[in-house]
């Protein structure tokens, strides 16, 4: 079975890139340590990719659109035909994702993994819909476990295709009303924290709204009984496609010993899909930013990863995972162009 | 008198660039606040330069050195030869500040202010040399209030000079072993808080290199008295020449309407001088990350400013201003270059 087969093509980090990496930090010309979490960055950099100077050339921001039937239960601030809307924006380059992509000089793929609405086609449109949109979680499971392997190799098959274009770093995006909240159904089956510890505001719903949100979590977990165990099972039953598909492209990075770093609030519930599936995919995983949206700081913690910024960001699209990139970027140009003391000439310290 | 003319030229934030880019955030594609600080940021931005959608085509990083005569009381673990070492590596644009200056597209000016030792001629190397070093401040003051005054106009005329070749944001930083220990004067002297909660291991001196900093700080404080009040008095009394030079680039970065990106430690120092001697600078001031030394978290409180990464650095030279200019231009990108919820046709929020 395929998806079996892309689990197990993902290996270890490479030891002795971590070494040399490790190695290399304490020549250049810099107290040690002094440039903080940008060094701890730089070496899982190099254990992720086998090679201790990373070169990330080709940086890819997938962003990935769902439409999710719980918005019937009121919990969100926005219209569903939101979501075509903003593909629609991305497509054009209005977006938030699009500036700050261009910004760090990286590729946006937007993908239709399950608008329910006809999108145009486009050149810049990746198609692989499962079905226009999900189940109402509070009332049935989002999708068959079927569809649900459907949209995790349908998510590495983007991969997959990006590669050949280039990708040497992958960034996690979303776009779908209403997807905060299977998220946050995902977060709290995994986690077994109480979904009113984990639903938050998403784009900005009033306290009736967030206590509709918090409903429909409570009511998707009794209705569909997600079982913490079976990862495929969780996304299936309280999941959305995009969710699904960000999930098999980071599985699909992971394969490939491509860093993947996490934007917010759904791109985290996708890895945790992921690492559910695959734990040996965590050391593969950059978490960008901590979100403003409740329950995200734990989200990470169950993951163990520590974001890079805390921007009180909320918007999702890869917005968060943009500035990650950046960030990935610089750790190991560091690396790359730095000059070490003994090229410099520069005396090293005495002691401490 | 030069200095007071400088102070006079700094005004209040426009009011009308406030107002105007607070209105178009609220019309952007995306959830109102969901950019979190990048939209603070980007209206405080607005309010300094005094234009709702700011264009940083022009940034520049001002590095300034200078030595220390506290390095006698044995509080760095560095040897003061490495001061003129990395400006020459600067000049050579092998030093970390060099690496992510490129990656941010800043321009890096680096000035002598006050290094003990020769330095050769080089086209991008700015001399405003006031003496080789300052005197050790656990035994005296660190310079002549005259000599304070010329290190404050000397880094006003390096941004003056700057604006001629384009400056839009100013990012700062330092170079000068043995500077935190000043820094942390200063510090305590306008904070009221002890040096040993404001000393920290600098470039990374061991406990006992740690207790004889404290040390040098205490006996600075009791030798020189420093009046709060005056700021000048405080930068002669246990300051340094890059300190002044850099509170002076900042009185008169905010004199033009330019935003100034405050590095770490020594620049947050310089800082408190500037805002000591013109508190009408603060608005212009944006503070790029909490360093890992400790009392820095102290010195922003004082001077009310929130840090926009935290990443565990501790290196200076202006690394972290520039992470902080890169964070500044995507705000404004954001700004200038998103659609519109009137250009995209994309629905607005029901409400909440």
């Amino acid at each position: 079975m395929p998806l079996e087969n892309l689990i197990a093509r993902i290996g270890p980090l490479d030891e002795a890139a971590l070494a040399a990496a490790r190695a290399r930090q304490d020549t250049l010309t810099k107290p040690r340590g002094s440039l903080g979490r940008l060094e701890a960055l730089a070496v899982q950099l190099a254990g992720i990719t086998g090679n201790p100077q990373p070169d990330f050339q080709h940086k890819v921001i997938v962003t990935m659109a769902g439409d999710h039937g719980v918005v019937a239960e009121g919990v969100s601030a926005y219209p569903q035909a939101v979501t075509p809307q903003m593909v629609v924006n991305f497509l054009r380059g209005g977006a938030a994702i699009n500036v700050m992509a261009r910004h760090v000089g990286a590729r946006v793929v937007v993908v239709d993994m399950g608008v329910a609405a006809a999108l145009e086609a486009h050149p810049s449109l990746v198609d692989k819909k499962i079905a226009p949109g999900t189940g109402n979680i509070a009332r049935g499971p989002a999708m068959s476990r079927e569809q649900a392997a459907r949209a995790l190799l349908a998510g590495a098959e983007v991969v997959e295709s990006e590669m050949s274009r280039g990708l040497d770093i992958l960034g996690t995006g979303d776009m779908g009303i209403g997807n905060t909240t299977p998220s946050a159904a995902i977060a709290s089956a995994l986690t077994g924290r109480p979904p009113a510890e984990i639903a938050g505001r998403g784009t900005g719903v009033d306290d009736a709204g967030l206590a509709r949100k918090v409903a429909a979590v409570q009511r998707a977990l009794a209705v569909n009984r997600p079982d913490p165990a079976d990862a495929l099972g969780v996304l299936a039953r309280v999941g959305g496609f995009e969710i699904g598909g960000l999930a098999g492209a980071i599985l699909a990075a992971a394969a490939r010993r491509r860093p993947v770093v996490i934007d917010g609030f759904i791109s985290t519930a996708a890895a945790m899909i992921a690492v559910g599936l695959a734990p040996q995919a965590r050391p593969y995983l950059i978490a960008a930013h901590r979100s403003q949206e409740r329950g995200h700081a734990i989200m990470l913690e169950w993951l163990g990863l520590d974001p890079l910024l805390d921007l009180d960001m909320r918007l999702g699209e890869g917005t968060g995972a943009a500035l990650g990139i950046s960030l990935a970027e610089v750790a190991c140009k560091i690396v790359r162009e730095m000059a070490t003391f003994g090229e410099a000439g520069v005396s090293e310290a005495d002691g401490g």
